[in-house]
């Protein structure tokens, strides 16, 4: 008979090392920014080229990984924010420096010098409509083969939630800010 | 009147720069280590001691956390898991280096050494019965007062859940490994 069926069906996809993936932390809870910066913890332990851009956060906060990261970890690390938005005197000058911050990851991408590419806190702009979703979900698509990509930020939009490989929604049981404690530095910054 | 009532009520708490934080990180998705390995990036900025130990995740797996927070960031390291239950074959083994890991952590909370320490993927030998649930929260209740400890995995306990400051469920909303996406060097380990 040429018409037996196979043993197995083709219900379980076979498994294939993909050659890079896009991962998006989203949601109100902590941990979004400090799970991308433990992704580049391991990609620095694989000798990968990183490349880091901040949306949101200024040097005003000082941030800690910023630190490690570029002087002991090897990271190129872009932060020209210049603080949270609810700090700002300057809306304008937020946004003109979040498309700029995004004319930076188009620039790094197409160069193809990094193995790992983190867009920290960009969902926020794409909310605001300060930088067009068509065009990251376009960038992000067209990558260089070898780029991963980390996009974090609340409230990530559908179309980045289906064109990446695995979405984490870091959900808030509870935070130490709801109790009256304020940002603490070396956990939160 | 000396019974004119307060312009302000009690109902805001006075914001207190906490001494320590305790913070788990749980939920079925992504980012619940690598997120601890962003704090502990954060420590080292401070110049905080770090102390990690790893209750399940074996040398096999040659987690790329371990190298670069060990060799480069000078991180204490306990990493004394033989490997996923999964993949075991004498769970005993593995039950009797989950308490020799417990054991460590009790030290080295009780030597007052570190401001950060991490007890990544504790939750699966409390909730196996393998480390008694009451001794960790009286350990961490009673640690000292600048010790952070930041816990991990499914699952957490309730009483882990109230015990703690910042409670994050990291939830998936989707995974490479769902679309037949092997787990990746670099992203995920």
């Amino acid at each position: 008979m040429t018409n037996v069926p196979p043993k197995e069906g083709p219900k379980v996809k076979k498994r294939l090392a993909s050659k890079s993936l896009v991962i998006v932390n989203t949601g109100d809870g902590k941990g979004k920014s400090s799970s991308a910066f433990g992704v580049v913890v391991r990609a620095v332990a694989r000798e990968w080229p990183v490349g880091v851009v901040q949306f949101l956060k200024s040097g005003k906060w000082q941030v800690g990984e910023e630190k490690v990261c570029r002087d002991i970890l090897g990271v190129d690390w872009w932060a020209i924010g210049d603080g949270f938005t609810w700090d700002s005197k300057d809306i304008n000058e937020d946004q003109a420096i979040a498309v700029s911050a995004w004319d930076q990851v188009k620039k790094i991408i197409a160069e193809d010098k990094y193995r790992l590419v983190v867009l920290d806190e960009i969902t926020y702009p794409i909310n605001w409509g300060w930088i067009d979703l068509d065009e990251v979900v376009s960038v992000i698509n067209a990558r260089p083969i070898k780029t991963n990509v980390v996009l974090t930020g609340r409230d990530a939009p559908q179309a980045l939630i289906e064109l990446a490989d695995t979405v984490t929604e870091m959900r808030k049981i509870k935070h130490a800010f709801d109790n009256g404690t304020v940002a603490k530095k070396g956990i939160d910054y």
